[in-house]
C-alpha cells in the first residue's frame, strides 16, 4: 500500500502543496488517480489547506484545517455540495464561536459534509450550567495525523485519514479519528468516524453530520425519498410544511427553513438510506448511515434564495438539532464509557444516472414495506 | 497601468516581503514612487502585514490583515497618526471581540485610519435579541484580492486596493471593495470604498471612519474647525465640555474622553470638511467626506496623557458612536438593499504648511458661512 | 556572552528551526549545552514553537509562543512536569478563553510553568462589571524579543528571555519582561519576571505561577513540606481533606481537587521554599520564591485519574485562586503605580537525589521552627 504522510506532529511532517499522479503512488500508469493538496491563502483562507482527492469519476475536496470536513465533491459532472454565501475556506483561528450569541459557527459554515459534535451539538443556548455554542466546537479543530493510503491492487482504494481532538482539561478528552475512503469504480463516499473517550469517566456526546445539497440535485421537483417510522415538524414554521415535507420548490423568498425530525428505519445490515434527487431523477444523493451509533436523521429544508443559501440537509445524528438541554428527554443524548469508542458510518452514493437513482427509490420502498411512517402534526419539543 | 496582485485567492497569487523602486513598476527613474511589502513578527504580529506606500513626500503604511487599515502617514516629516498603547499591528487571529463584554476590538486599535461597521458599528451591548461589540468585524477581518495599481502617465497615481468580506450564512452577506489612492504631487489621500449587499434580503448596515490624530497637530491650542448644523455633547460628562469642544488642551490627566456629535454642513459637491491644526497653524489634517452616505460626523476628544493615548478622532460615519440600539430612533440606522451598493468617499489633506491650514480653514468658513449651528446642551440620547 | 536573537519585531528576525551545539554558541566543545528550537506542527500546535534548553543534566522546554511558558523538565531522568489530557502546544489562535463560561484557557493548559494574570487571576466570574475569564490572558499571549544568552565562561549560565505585552487601550499597559536562566552545574531553574506598567495610571494586577508537577514526584506517599503562618481550605470539599492535606495519595477516582490556602513563612533573604518529594524521598521539586511580591501560596491538590489530570500545584502569587472580587478584602488585589515595575522571582530546585531532597527538608523545618501556624477549618471566603 502507498501511504503518505501529509500532516504529524509525532513524525514532525508538514507537507505544503502537492500534486501526484498515478505513477508517483506507485500505480499503473492509467489508473484514474491524482491527489493534490494546496495551501489557500487570502482573507480568512489564510492557513487553510484544501485536499483535492481524484478517483475515477469523482473529484472530493477535502479541508484538513476543518476537522476533516469534505467541501464538496463533483462526480461525472454533478456537484455535490452548495453555495453558501460564505465563499471562504475559513481558517478557524478567525472563528469565535461564541460571538453573536453563539452563532459564530455560521462564519465558516459551506462544506458539504460537516460534523456537529462531540460534547455537543445542535442549537445554541443554555444548557444548565453551560452555554452551548451551535454546533459544537470539532468543525473548527484542525487535523492532524493526515495519512493518505492507496491500495495498489483493484479496486485501488484511495483513503484519507485523519484524528481530530475534542480536549479540555478537567472537562473533555476526546480523540475522533477520521477516514474518508472510495475507489475509481464505484459511486461512493465512505466516512467512517470514531471518537474515542481518553478519559476515565464517562461523558455525554452528540454527534450530526450536517450533510448539505443544492443544485443540481436540489431544483424544483426534487424529491426526497426516507424509510421513516416517525415524522415530526422541528417547530411551528416547519408544522406549517408537513404536507410537501418531501418535494423540493424553486429557490423561494422568505422560505428560510423548515426542519424535519425522522426516526428512520433502518434495513438488516443496520443502514438506513436518505436519498434526494432531482427533478427528472437523473441524479441524486443518497446517504446511507448506522443506526445503531446515529439513530435519528434531521432534514433541513432550507430552500431559500440563492444569494441566501438554497440547500437541503440530510443530516443523521445522535440528535435532533434542538438546544442539547431539550433531548435528553427525547433519549438522545447518549454517553461514551471511559475508553469507550463509537463508531459512526456514513455513505454517500454519488448518483449520477437515472438507474442508480431508480434503484434507490425501490430499495427505499422495500425498506418502508407495509410500515406506515407516524406522522406527528406537533413538535416533539416545545421550545422556549 | 502597472497592475501587480499581492495577494489573491482567485489568482493563488501570495507575494511576501518585496520592495519596488519606479523602475521596477516601469516608470522613469525620477518618479518619487516606491512600494514596499513587510511579512511582520513577534508577539501578536505573527502573521500580519504591511504595505508602505512612498508616493512623493507621503509616506502611507497599509495593513491588510486588518482591513485595509492606514496604521499612519508621514508627509514632510509631519506624523498623521497617534500612538496607542497597542504597539503591535495585532493580527486578528489574537483578537477576541466577545471578550471582556464586547471590548476586546482594543486589544488591536491602534491605526490613523480604522473602519467601524459594516453590520453594526459603535458600543457594545444589546440591541434587542443581538449583543453587539465595540465597532463591528470589519478591522479584523484580513483582506484578500490585495492589488497594486500605479498609472504610467502623470500624476502617476497610485492605487491599493483589497477586498474584506463580511459573511455569516443566513445573517450577512457583504462584500467590502477598498481603494485607497495619491499622487507624488498632492498632499491627498482618497479612500473610496464601496459596500454590497450581495444577499438577497435589506439588512441594516452602519459605518464610522474612526480617523484618528495625534502630535504634531494635535497639541495645547490646536484646534478644530467644522461646518455644522448642529453640535451635541455624548453624553453628560462630553455636555460639560461643550464651551471649547474645538479647542485642544495639552495631554491631560484623567481627561478620558469627550466626543461630540455633528450635523455637518457640505458644500455643492456633497462633501463636507473637517480641519484639525496645531496651534500655529503651520500644519493640520482636513478629513473631507461625502455626506449622502455619511452624513454625521462624532468628534472623539481624547485628549488624555500621552501614554494613555492623546489623540482626537475625526469620524465620519453613517451614525454616531452610541449603541445600534440607540440610533433608529435617531434616523442613523440605514438600510441596504438586495444587491444594493453603497459608496463611501473619504479624502484626508495632509496640509504641512501654513497656506494650506489657511485655505481649509477659510473654505470651511465660507461653507458654514452665516447659519448659525444650533448648540444642544443636552445628549441626543439618555443612555441607561 | 554570546547572544542570539531568535524572534524580534524590532530587529526584523525571526529564527525558525535551530540546533545549536557548544562550539556554534562559542563555548569549548565539552560544555554540555545545547539549544534547539522547533517550528511545530499538526492540529492546534499549528503557529506554535518550542525552545529546548539541554543545559548540564537538565533539558528544558519552553513555549514562546505562549508566554514563555515551561512545558517540562527532564534532570537526570527525573521528569518536572505533568501529563495534561491536552496533548497539543496549543497556539493561542485557537484559544477562545470566553468559551464555555470563561473557562477556554483549560484548552491548553498542559506545562509545569503557567504564568497567571496579569490584569487578574483567578476563577472566572463576574467582578462588578467585569466578566473575568479563568486565570488571565498572560498564557495565550506570543512573546516578542525572544533572546538566548549564553555566557562564555563558568559556571557558563544559559538565559533565554522574551517579552510578552498585555494591552488594551484605555484599560491595560503592560509589559512582562521573563527571563528563565540555569547553569550547568547546579540543579536549579531561575525565573525572574519584571511586569511593567507603561500607562500613566496606576492598575490593579494579579500574579500566579501555576507551577505543576506529577509523576514520578507525585505517587502514592509524596509530601509537601511548607513553611507557613496560616493554612486554609479553600473550600468546604478541601475543609474535608485539611488532615492529611500535604500526604499524596495514588490517582484517585473521583477525587477531583483540593485547594488550600498558605500564608508562608520566609527566610532572611525574603525567600519561602516549597517542597513536593516522592514517598521515598529519592527525587522532589523545590520551589522557592520571593515573597515581597508573591506573599501567598496554593497548592493545588488534583490527585484525580492519570486521564483526568494526576497533578499537584505549587502555586505562589499575589493573590490565591478565588476570582478577583473576592480578594480585594483579603489584600490580595495589589496595584502597580504609573511607569512602576515589580519583579517577580521563582527558583525551582529540581532534585535528583535523596541527600537534596533532605536538604531541603531540613532547611524548611528550620523555616517553620517553633512557629506553629494557624490552620483554619474554614475558607476565607464565602463563595456565592
Amino acid at each position: 500500500m502507498f501511504q503518505l504522510v501529509l500532516l504529524s506532529h509525532q513524525q514532525h511532517i508538514n507537507v505544503g502543496n502537492l500534486s501526484l499522479n498515478a505513477e508517483l503512488m506507485g500505480l499503473p500508469k492509467d489508473v484514474p488517480i491524482h491527489v493534490q493538496q494546496t495551501c489557500l491563502m487570502g482573507g480568512k483562507q489564510t492557513g487553510s489547506r484544501l485536499i483535492t482527492l481524484t478517483v475515477g469519476g469523482s473529484v472530493v475536496r477535502v479541508v484538513p484545517t476543518r476537522g476533516m470536513a469534505v467541501l464538496d465533491v463533483v462526480r461525472n459532472g454533478v456537484r455535490f455540495g452548495w453555495d453558501s454565501p460564505v465563499k471562504e475556506v475559513v481558517h478557524p483561528s478567525f472563528v469565535n464561536q461564541e460571538a453573536s450569541g453563539g452563532l459564530g459557527w455560521l462564519d465558516g459554515f459551506n462544506e458539504m459534509i460537516v460534523r456537529c459534535g462531540y460534547q455537543w451539538a445542535g442549537h445554541p443556548g443554555q444548557d444548565g450550567d453551560e452555554f452551548l455554542t451551535l454546533h459544537g466546537r470539532i468543525q473548527n479543530t484542525p487535523a492532524d495525523e493526515v495519512i493518505l493510503e492507496v491500495e495498489q491492487v483493484p479496486p485501488y482504494r484511495v483513503t484519507l485519514r485523519g484524528r481530530v481532538d475534542e480536549k479540555r482539561f478537567k472537562f473533555t478528552n476526546f480523540e475522533l479519528q477520521t477516514a474518508l475512503s472510495l475507489t475509481p469504480d464505484a459511486p461512493y463516499l465512505l466516512v467512517e468516524d470514531t471518537l474515542t473517550n481518553k478519559g476515565s469517566y464517562p461523558r455525554e456526546y452528540q454527534a450530526i453530520y450536517h450533510n448539505n445539497f443544492a443544485q443540481p440535485i436540489l431544483e424544483k421537483g426534487a424529491q426526497l425519498h426516507v424509510p421513516m417510522a416517525e415524522l415530526s415538524p422541528f417547530n411551528d414554521y416547519a408544522a406549517g410544511g408537513l404536507n410537501d415535507w418531501n418535494q423540493m420548490p424553486a429557490p423561494t423568498k422568505d422560505f428560510d427553513e423548515m426542519v424535519f425530525n425522522i426516526r428512520p428505519l433502518s434495513d438488516e445490515n443496520g443502514f438506513s438510506h436518505a436519498l434526494l434527487h432531482n427533478a427528472n431523477g437523473s441524479c441524486g444523493i443518497e446517504v446511507s448511515y448506522q443506526t445503531d451509533t446515529l439513530p435519528v436523521l434531521t432534514i433541513w429544508k432550507n430552500t431559500d434564495t440563492l444569494e441566501q443559501g438554497y440547500v437541503v440537509g440530510i443530516e443523521p445524528g445522535t440528535s435532533f438539532a434542538y438546544n442539547r438541554a431539550y433531548q435528553r428527554d427525547l433519549g438522545l443524548v447518549p454517553t461514551i464509557g471511559a475508553g469507550e469508542s463509537k463508531h459512526f458510518v456514513v455513505r454517500f452514493g454519488l448518483l449520477t444516472d437515472g438507474d442508480q437513482v431508480q434503484a434507490s427509490v425501490a430499495n427505499i420502498d422495500q425498506l418502508q414495506g407495509t410500515q406506515t411512517p407516524q406522522i406527528l402534526s406537533t413538535p416533539l419539543v416545545r421550545l422556549a
